[in-house]
């Protein structure tokens, strides 16, 4: 922490300083500038912070140095990547995760249809919701256990690992027999108590940054899970909020290499939510296999006129192979290669 | 719903959505304008939401005209404001809810200090940590059920009805034994399973605005509790996310005036959590009193400089009393008094 | 300056940002943390910026420990508030500003009956605008001259100061000779030529923020008008651009007490706008009040429903006085008075 | 425009509505839904805006139904795009405009430098700052006069088109004798002043989107240089603000999509102030034409280190072939050659 002085702060409010900083067992090395004094308190970022040197006498500011995320910074692996491996499938590094399927497990008939098309294409991971977070309490929230059988059926007939949302804690054991990866939603990013869950699970876990998480908290929140000893953590850009209103969330395909820049886990793109049009999911996917981005999360549906829920964003069976064929192109020229066993 | 067709849709794609629209039981009006034909869907809102007709061919886009929400809006009340009674005091209309406490229950010394400072000033309810939503894994996460114990201590002396947070679905049942309002954090606004469950314990909530929440999607959420038959939920607007970065949040005060227009719920304001600084509590508090809250919900400590967590936001109790005397006379000017038994 | 480097940074890399820093006449001071190094860079904020040190080797961000701007800042009058005396009104400190008048200047009739009501509620100055940005080229874009000369004959029969808005260089001398303070938009506060030639005319000036400019920025803008000797100058909130959508925009109360910390310049608050509503001006007009700003920018119509533009948003004549009224009463719980010659 | 009447409107209400609508010369549809009532107002968007309806008694909002653009809409060219024709380059429809070269002309030697540079790597147009918008007036504010005089040299030797921004409406006539392209800055997307001049001055435009201007918004700034007759405008994205504090702006991609189905009008990319830093500048690059932007405009200098402004995010010369070779396979795979004469 450097807690930086006011101009007119005195010798001893200054003292003072120094004296609560060292009071926490951290040093504090004063620096007196022509117009200011920044005293940079070395040691424990958590205790220093919790002096709450902002609102004491002479104080103007306090700017943080260190990041406060430490199992997920690129520093804890010395700058090398991660690369998890489930159900045979590499995430990270060079290999990319295509995790594609319908956004609502709706029936057996349209899951296995779904899983057969996207199986045949090659595809990592099948992706499919039997636990859906609605924003009304009247629509459709997903079949619950009944789903998580046919995510058990596409699984066995593809061999394609699972990944599937869960909300409620109390729902993790049952999921997670089923699932290779929990997802975390981006409503749930904060939800600390799933979090905590997910980690002791030891099930894989795909974490969605919040509509409007800063990437420091999408870390942060990343590393509740991987204290509790979970190392298989991808983290997944969804769309943020922005004053826009031409589409339904902004994505930020900028965390990509901001990301990079300061962790070593996985990072892969959900481009169907913030396009909320088919149109526009193609574009955004190649883009985010052109900037960098460790994988895709796509919505796949057999017949998406007619889907529950978020129809006009799913890709349609019959044209997902072409798509694949075009995001494995850019991909390759992003020095990636489609991971498959 | 408004569905707007291209201006080069044919007549067979007009007359498509028509037969979509009627195929869920709605009935479609057709406007053709010299540019653009309108078709209104008048019916319920989600059989005709779920039709997914912004991908139909000749759709521009569609427009919703209904409130998705129901049990939280004005209409519901007629226009008539509700008015809540949570331990002999009444919230919402004229009265004027102060609530007062520290951010978190340290020890019994500090709570009860506190509680009988607050108390004194004649304050509304009481409000305290026991489980403490954090960003960081290492910080301290609340006392938990030791917490729950200080704070029934602390009604049982003074007779306030408590506020507290509850995270976890399996802590509601000891929370609620203590708790006569159950606050559920901005971070947790759409952890539904978390509403649900608050709204079927019968405990009065005391729902926060999450970061960027817009105002329909707060109310939405208070639909998951009010559906479970429990009418006593409060909104909480306590500050959203911007690009200022001079201030932790942004609280956003036109809230209360928009509310008013949308709601019945009555709209309290937590001036601690944006500010982050105890000198910038006082005004933004008055400020909420001016512009017609129904309440305020404010961190106060009796040592702040030692306070575990979030201490320079927290007011000093030695300058509570004068801070609610001139609180008070604002909310008259707006036609509120201090709501006490 | 604070120059954080990487954890893995050399000796040589630490020695040669000494070196670059020490080269544009600046000292490096070196703390060695137990993870990372921090070197300060003691001396001028702009010739270190100018060193683009983000890029260099071993370098993980820099920190600017310093504001920005000077003329502006509170230190500049060492924590003195400005006064500023226009037409013989004080604004700042104790005096509270009602500034009220049309949107637009539609007419002589319309401009001269809103001119008699607000002078005799007893308003500060007198606002109307001659040059009306519009969004689209295709709206009504002000009298122009015609507004000028009846702005002044406003001025004549009322003596109130005049305040109203240019947006082109060419027409600030026109302006100046009716106006005694020339309002820059919010759109174009960052119109550097703009800024520069009002500061240059020796006219006062009501800054407005822009949509989505931080408070630096803002202070940033000021600096342009205050380098060239003009020392009148008022910031104004306006309202900030945000996620929601249920209001135009979202009025920034807590740019009260911020600014007041970083500047020695009355700030003025503009409720008319964000709202977009006549029924949310009060609540906010009162909230500005108790929040403590400098004065209040508002919209006044004798026949709304008629007005040329923002009709909706225009307080009505008729309500105007009775308004102003309870306006003052907050001002003066705020401890400021209406400030009147 | 649809006028949605409050569930509790009255027959007057409604027929006032009416009556409103019909003065203005357009005609009204009402639609009585079982719980609202909905008045379709067919006619000028304008004349209807004008009434100022969402004040009316009974009228609970307002929606807009066409598009308030006109000249830059898709349906304007009836779905085709435009294709821009400069210094014999095309830009637009399967033209991949690459725009390279110095943020800041600086000298002769640097601009010359970079010029042969891009010029050998096969640009298509070259771009270079005279007149710099500095966000403090403390700052180097560009070379001026001087400064064209120098990128005259430049195109002169390279016979590339030159791109250049004006700020001041009195430096157009200079800039337009050396210029192809007048740039107008993100801080000047709504200076309705400069965007007539430029419109007038019959030289082509590159527009940049304000920080925190919607694309509607950007349309309409467009729409005030296609009035004056002139229909060489490139709209550009450049990053919008968020809250994310992890880089300078947030590179919004999903504008181009976006932008494709809503103006015939090129879409340009700008990948180097969002990121501020030049390893991020290829990836944004290489995602920018896999999302279908008609070109890039990036910043390149021949000595990154040493220049007068952002340095940290010009590309350096010598890695600028290897960059251009590598982005021209994207935009291929997108369906893009570069544009070259």
């Amino acid at each position: 922490m450097m807690i930086v002085m006011k101009a007119e702060a005195s010798e001893a409010e200054i003292a003072a300083v120094v004296r609560r900083v060292e009071s926490v067992g951290c040093s504090a090395h004063v620096s007196q500038g022509d117009v200011l004094t920044v005293i940079g308190a070395i040691g424990d970022r958590d205790k220093v912070g919790g002096l709450g040197l902002e609102g004491a006498a002479g104080v103007d500011h306090v700017v943080p140095i260190q990041k406060p995320y430490k199992l997920a910074s690129s520093q804890f692996r010395k700058g090398e990547r991660s690369i998890l491996e489930i159900g045979g499938r590499k995430i990270g590094g060079e290999n990319f995760a295509l995790i594609a399927g319908p956004c609502t497990v709706e029936s057996v008939e349209q899951t296995m249809e779904v899983a057969r098309t996207v199986s045949e294409a090659g595809v990592t991971m099948f992706r499919g919701g039997a636990y859906k977070p609605r924003t009304s309490p009247y629509s459709f929230q997903g079949l619950g256990q009944e789903g998580l059988r046919i995510l058990q059926q596409a699984k066995d007939e593809t061999g394609l690992p699972i990944v599937t949302e869960v909300m409620d804690v109390r729902d993790i054991e049952d999921a997670a027999e089923v699932a290779d990866v929990i997802q975390i939603g981006a409503r749930n990013m904060q939800n600390y108590t799933l979090l905590t869950e997910v980690g002791r699970s030891g099930c894989a876990a795909l974490l969605k940054r919040g509509l409007s998480a800063t990437l420091e908290e999408l870390l942060m929140a990343s590393e509740y899970i991987l204290k509790e000893g979970n190392e298989n953590v991808m983290l997944c850009e969804r769309g943020i909020r922005t004053f826009e209103t031409g589409y339904r969330f902004t994505l930020d395909l900028m965390a990509v290499p901001a990301l990079k820049a300061l962790t070593h886990l996985p990072v892969i793109i959900d481009p169907s939510h913030a396009a909320g049009r088919r149109d526009w999911v193609e574009p955004l996917s190649l883009a985010a296999a052109a900037v960098g981005a460790d994988g895709i999360i796509v919505e796949v549906h057999n017949d998406p006129e007619n889907a529950i829920c978020d129809g006009p964003q799913q890709l349609a069976s019959e044209s997902f192979a072409s798509y694949a064929d075009r995001l494995e192109r850019v991909a390759e020229i992003a020095g990636k290669a489609v991971s498959r066993v």
